[in-house]
């Protein structure tokens, strides 16, 4: 199901490139044969079209520009003239951070698609008389907008949003449909809020009443709120719960991927990066820079400094102070040998004393 | 809280067995006294009372059969025989296949139920002028549908449900309250989609921005859809992202659980069952007919070959070309018994080069 | 973000205590200069100002006293009476359980906003003519009832909430918005249920169909139920699928924290606290007062009984009939570190071998 422009809105090369290259990369043309190609979309150098661009940023993918039908491609400079095969067929736009063009290629198109959307708040929407939109602010069918709740200019809210009382977003965000903000969540600029986040929901917090025998639980109500800087992207079905007292924090340019849980407390640095389905618990502090692999956890009322980088379904259960990566993954194998190796594993503690009395017999 | 049709509603045995056997299985009634019983539901067999039919599909419960007050059960023809206790109270259904003719029932009741849910599209949902309804469909209350969306006949939509613009459903397909499919999302036939369920939020796609020293992210838009074939189920708050360029792609007859993850570019073989809170990293192909343990994660950029089997929680980091069942998990035990043990781990590779010395040495 | 009352609508100290303290706790205030306060708010003991309350439950962070600004402390009267530097500049308020009366006032402050929502049925809400609706019900913008539901005097659903047929919620329930139960659920009284939480989802149940050899499935349709006790909380994009036949049971004062999946006939007994991201498979039993650490899994058909602690990221694999703490996580380290160590985990059948054949020639 590709995108493609219809033939008459579809821009020229120069003028797509002038366009989207909002970070002003340095690129250069190279001219093939016939007119200069209009662009009418963005795929994979196996799949995209005569009418579309491509780009090459893995070197280990080079051969797939034998076969290559683009109009277009972008490559780095050093990458294309190491290879035959010129003159090429396409277009080549030479540039030293193709991958980033790619990005910036790739958002320009969506950005057609998203400004073809309709403007303007439906008729629908319920939005609280002391509730307040910036200019140009989108609200779809039935979003629920509560008391002194304020959307920034130019954000756009898909069906079915709810914004809690007091809470406020920033401008040109984007809320696709269902999301739930809570009350008192305040999110900054240019964040984009996938389906079924849910924003603001209560830690989890519980005290045990000792004068019950019957082990039952008394709730602690959770009066803090969330705090997200600019620039953040919260995935389909994360959940990031409100503070028990003061506010779960989450900085700028942070990027959080589907269903991952951020629990009560928990503050992340900026431009953290996390994969699916990932765990923080409560009070965890986690510094700017890091990267932390899908299906990992970490446990509550930790430390992580910057630039630490956990791997995949690792369970973090200490601070840490040192920039690096982390690993704690049990490598699988075949069922039957895992089995085999499985059963040593608890009683690896009295291996250990039987070489070392070995050890003793020998010294 | 069982489900029971009103006695006037209930079908006679040889009745129900011959609507709700779509399969056209082979299986012969055995009668017991009195006239043939009118059957008002469905139970197991410790539980099913005098109106209902019940089923042995595990010969280890055959135990049960003795204090069984169902009106009939269905039995292997092999285990009816072997049993002692005849002639039984109920009427017994000889069937090769108990288990399979058990769902088929289930399915008749199931279906009873949803005949009796109203029919129509509620005057609150909206529908863009240019969706398409096939015969038959049904939208719930607060339902959006955009433009050039189109569901297929028969299909039934529950309360609040999202279809973004140029998305397809198929036929006969029942999506519960609450399931959100971006654009450019395609279902086959005869799906079932839980709430929560988010079909085609974006891929979790960015590029670092070398020259910004800050750590930023640039974001990849993700202009692929998702493609999904026939007889799929899709379970509660599961998430399906849209490919980056070309279509996430569910074959034929997959069944996936609830909280199960499936990142962009991700492609799942027919018939292939996920058991819940699996996570499916980036551009990972699985093969059909393979079954995935829950809470199970596959590294991104793999390949897994037809029928492979992974065990609950295990972490898959490597491709998987031999059908097989393959583990991973951690044996667990008693705490203090575990930090005993897990000490060790850390330091298995400096047990095996002390292992190795005192090797040489007797050598 | 700290939530302020009005000075104006602020109880003195005396009075909050009074109001707050509906567990009868014993407490005492000891004066300190001035009138005795107004209590605008609770914070932590760093953070609180002037006009709040704060409390000291961990004795380790007695020093924080010392710079502490609130108006009144909540203090043990051992801590009290150990500590230098009085007389305090704030109200101390002596309690032998200082971290209960912390979670008591936390709940008259969370009260006091609850109280200042909206009370009556939105004009936007559809609710079939056989729903009942006790005393006192709220029911917030674009929520769907349906036929024969109940829902018990003085509980409240957020915007967007839908209830399925025939299922019903008891007294004083707090619905969050975007709540899904779908028929035939039931859930006592004083439930708080949380955003894009999933009630009665189907079970995962399908059977092989043997005569196709194409591994088609055949979907199991789920008949039972959802039963769910009193004082019970669900925390965001948690499911609790419905059961097979019978109901799938959580018992009184279970509390679930976000993203949990509880599988169709799992049976929770009373007061038992699950942490985020836990899975719990299909028809598993767990006893009362059992804690589970977050993204910890438990397999299925297990029997766990009353007073199990298993640890967070454990996999729990087998019947726990004796009361304690169970772990499985496996240790992480530095990367290189874990991949000489990972390496010997695959080999420790071997290792074993080889261990004995040396102790064999010691003998």
């Amino acid at each position: 199901m590709p995108v493609l422009l219809a033939p008459d809105q579809a821009p020229t090369l120069h003028e797509l490139l002038r366009d989207a290259n909002t970070a002003g990369l340095d690129y250069q043309i190279v001219q093939a044969e016939g007119p200069a190609p209009r662009i009418r979309g963005l795929g994979s150098l196996l799949r995209a079209g005569p009418d579309e661009i491509s780009f090459l940023s893995n070197p280990r993918l080079a051969g797939q520009l034998d076969s290559c039908s683009a109009a277009s491609v972008v490559l780095a400079p050093g990458v294309c003239e190491s290879l035959p095969g010129r003159p090429w067929p396409f277009w080549v736009v030479q540039c030293g951070q193709p991958y980033l063009m790619y990005a910036l290629l790739a958002q320009w198109f969506d950005q057609h698609r998203i400004k073809g959307l309709e403007v303007g708040v439906h008729s629908s929407a319920i939005i609280a008389d002391s509730a307040q939109l910036g200019a140009g602010v989108s609200v779809g069918p039935y979003c629920v907008i509560e008391a002194g709740a304020r959307i920034g200019a130019g954000s756009r809210l898909g069906p079915g949003c709810f914004v809690g009382a007091n809470s406020a977003i920033g401008g040109d965000c984007l809320l696709h449909a269902h999301v739930t903000l809570y009350h008192g969540v305040s999110v900054g600029d240019r964040a984009v809020l996938h389906s079924g986040a849910v924003l603001g929901a209560d830690g989890f917090g519980f005290a045990p009443d000792p004068r019950q025998s019957t082990g039952a639980w008394t709730k602690i109500a959770q009066l803090g709120g969330v705090s997200i800087g600019s620039d953040v992207e919260v995935g389909a079905n994360t959940t990031i719960d409100r503070g028990a007292l003061e506010d779960t924090q989450i900085g700028n340019g942070v990027k959080l991927d589907n269903q991952i849980m951020v629990a009560h407390n928990v503050r992340i640095g900026d431009h953290t990066a996390m994969a699916a389905c990932v765990g923080v618990a409560g009070s965890t502090v986690i510094g700017k820079r890091c990267t932390i692999g899908g299906a990992s956890m970490i446990s509550g009322h930790l430390v992580l400094g910057d630039d630490v980088h956990v791997s995949g379904g690792t369970a973090i259960t200490a601070n840490l102070g040192v920039p690096g990566r982390y690993t704690g993954v049990y490598p699988f194998s075949e069922h039957t040998q895992w089995q085999r190796n499985a059963a040593v594993v608890a009683q690896l503690a009295q291996l250990r004393r039987r070489l070392r009395a070995l050890e003793r017999l020998e010294n």
